[in-house]
């Protein structure tokens, strides 16, 4: 065709994950949390799991904020090959009783493929993590798995990536996709990364699937984790993954940005009526 | 000092603009509007003056919505030579009139020290825009002014040279300064710009000057206005600049983005429940 | 049509900037320099203007190089307004003296609109630096001016949007404008910017203007200068800016990416053999 | 310390990989080429394997021009679960034949712990790609591996997070690691990433291992290699990793960025000069 330079297809790369083929917003069913769902979920927890009374300790508070889904790394992806990378085997098998004294469901990050059986023997919650947003391998793997998925999205990728890679687990079987937006790279310095809130507006309309925030990770500063998490149930969000420690300034890893019992409680009221505000129930 | 490669002042390069020399907030009244204080302002308007039934039509709705201050531009900074560069003379003239006539205030964007005293002359608020943001001729020249000045963030610009603009125009003696995030420029595409929701908490936390947001550039689609700006107010905004045209389809600059009068009218009302359940008002 | 979803126009958006309509290279003479033709271009000089002996002392080292173009600043652009910003008139009269003791020509930084007429009396170029690359009414001035204009990049500007700006220029009547990379904004932090080496040849492909690069700002480390320069001639860069402090250590701006003279006539020597092994002399 | 807000260590977050611990440069020899020594190594051929036909034809361009290492993909990491994922285990035979029928070295990339046995029977150096960058898994198994790993930078990865997935694959006991920038992502979009060529001396600088570079992946572009190829061998790279397809425009993968052999040939003959400009041969 003489004077056009460039002409893009209407169908978009991926299918499974369209809302075009798929209108009705998918619910995911874990604990009695329905995820897409009307409430907005809340899933709380430390970065690392530490130690026994650790878990237990922010595991109560996550219960008795309402929690039904607790968060906690076993197994952790680390810059550098001398930090602390998780208590592995160790801290799975705390987990596990975090589920069965506590009643709650669990959440996971599993790193490679061979991992996803013994990971999915505890978590009711595979967590593929930013930097395996684009670990095909691993992606195929957690696609054969039973477990929902939760896919965070690279910090260095963008939305159409995101969704490209939760077509990649479902075209192997598994449709339970979660997926989580937790601060992508810019120049900006004031925070570890920069919360992209744009990206519920734009995933609820691109996609069934639902759409948790981390503004845990997005800000790396517990004290700004507060009003992020606010602007992201007023967007739209359909849940949070927000870190927690009983004691932040003790934590292995990912202090900073973990907030303290107090904050945590505080926020979850503060979110109560937010979510309302925009017609949803927490 | 041994084994110390770099020692950082505790002291920031800002200090008109710093909270640590000026706790309490600053509050900026214009035609009524507490711009910083409890309630949340709403400034609306079309991105250009374009023609005296547009302004009147569009200042109509911003005034039926409760507004106070109506946007619209006279001078338009735009990337082509070629594109419309707003009415000019003629486009600020109209501005008189809707102030004059509706008993709106205005704020309109100024590109050079020489057009300072003109468009003083008419516009209650001064507007910098992104691409000037480091204009320091032009910060000086607004520095001298009487009128208070809203100044955007460059779009590919850190918070903290965000605050050393707005220094440069307090050290000539304004102190009434807004500052208005606007989106900045990174890798993702669906939309314009990313809205940095995180320069909210940050900016309040550095600074005792209003904080607003422009969910229009930021996105550069109409449909996702309404999203961010509930994300913005729950994030503890003390305002918003919303592009609103009668008829986006025909606008003459930035259609796409505008959000057509029923859009604006519904983004109001939503605003009003989110300003409350973040305890503020509308 | 059906099935298409965008369609991009084959005409670029800049008409006298690009190469479809004038296939030729431009070639700008300054003082014997041909600027844009086969010999590559090396403009030495401090960052500002400091004292008559800074100065003269860095202007006999640029000669003794070869060079015939000299740069420093007398009106500076800085982020903050307590940095010192220039000796102003003062220091474009040293620049005068320089041009008439020397037989050097001069480029120096313009940044206003009214400035235009007095830097244009003694400067044979005139710079518009990265924080004024969309100061449309800097750039509609220098455009009605005779002199030849060294547009340098934003540092957060695309290569088309540094095309449209020189399109300001010379859609007022300058056709002599010289583009200048000079590093664009990543997230990368070893290096003050990121030198976009690209933009050598897409330049190259899109216009007939020279094209400049700035390997100082763009890694803002003296250490990096030389492998910077030699990578920029190596691609087919039509010249360089280089800062160069007689004392690097004592300057009062920019001294950390300022090279010292030995590192300079090093640096000289070195790129005379990469332009010879890509087929232009220095 | 009263009136300094952070103290920063003088140690480098790596060791291995460090000059500080191991000032001369690794060399690394595969099939005669060492890696890391003066001359310059070009590793040329297609981005995957997709027939006998193809690879031996291209593969006889790579030899005809002096090459002695050999690229092409079994195992391609695809955005897309739907694109070609390559030839796979008959890639991989496809590869061994040319080792043994023309005696050139491979590079094949390897995707995920279980594969680095069977990929480490037929390549002499291994690859980890971008999006693997910090996948751990891998990195500790290749780390396990007797062959030598070229690690590329991830696309949004920093030159010390580069450096850290080093150390990892050093820390378990394979020292022979060679460094690939290969653009990253930035928000310019007339190339498919930026080529760093920053990162060329900041790596030489920081670490003993080679550094290589692609101009194919950095620009996206066929016709912008050669220009990159100069500027990165002028910088001081040790080596090229070249995009190269007998027929480009029937490539199943990358078709856009890969050279044609005419192209290659004239590449190796331009960069022959600029090597010798900077005391290096080819």
């Amino acid at each position: 065709m003489e004077g056009v330079e460039r002409v893009v297809r209407v169908l978009k790369p991926f299918k499974l994950a369209s809302r075009d083929f798929h209108p009705e917003d998918t619910v995911i069913t874990v604990n009695g949390a329905r995820i897409g769902d009307q409430p907005v979920v809340v899933i709380g927890g430390p970065c690392s799991v530490e130690s026994r009374e650790q878990v237990f300790e922010a595991a109560e508070i996550v219960k008795a904020n309402g929690g039904m889904i607790f968060r906690g790394g076993a197994f952790k992806p680390r810059t550098s090959p001398y930090s602390f990378r998780g208590m592995g085997d160790k801290g799975l098998e705390l987990l596990a009783q975090i589920k069965s004294s506590l009643g709650l469901a669990i959440i996971t990050e599993v790193m490679s493929p061979e991992q996803v059986p013994m990971v999915a023997g505890v978590a009711d919650i595979l967590q593929v993590g930013t930097r395996n947003m684009q670990n095909y391998a691993l992606l195929d793997a957690v696609g054969r798995s039973a477990r929902p998925v939760m896919l965070k999205r690279g910090m260095m990728s963008t939305i159409e990536e995101l969704l490209m890679s939760a077509e990649y687990i479902m075209s192997n079987g598994n449709e339970q996709v979660i997926l989580c937006e937790r601060g992508i790279r810019t120049f900006e310095t004031t925070t570890r990364n920069t919360l992209d809130v744009s990206a519920v507006p734009v995933l609820k309309e691109l996609t069934h699937l639902p759409v948790f925030m981390d503004p845990s990770h997005a800000s790396g500063r517990a004290r700004y984790v507060n009003a992020l998490s606010r602007a992201s149930v007023a967007a739209g969000a359909d849940g949070l993954l927000i870190e927690m420690h009983p004691h932040p300034e003790m934590a292995l890893s990912d202090g900073a940005q973990s907030v303290s019992p107090d904050v945590y409680t505080q926020t979850i009221a503060d979110l109560r009526r937010v979510a309302e505000a925009v017609g949803r129930s927490l």
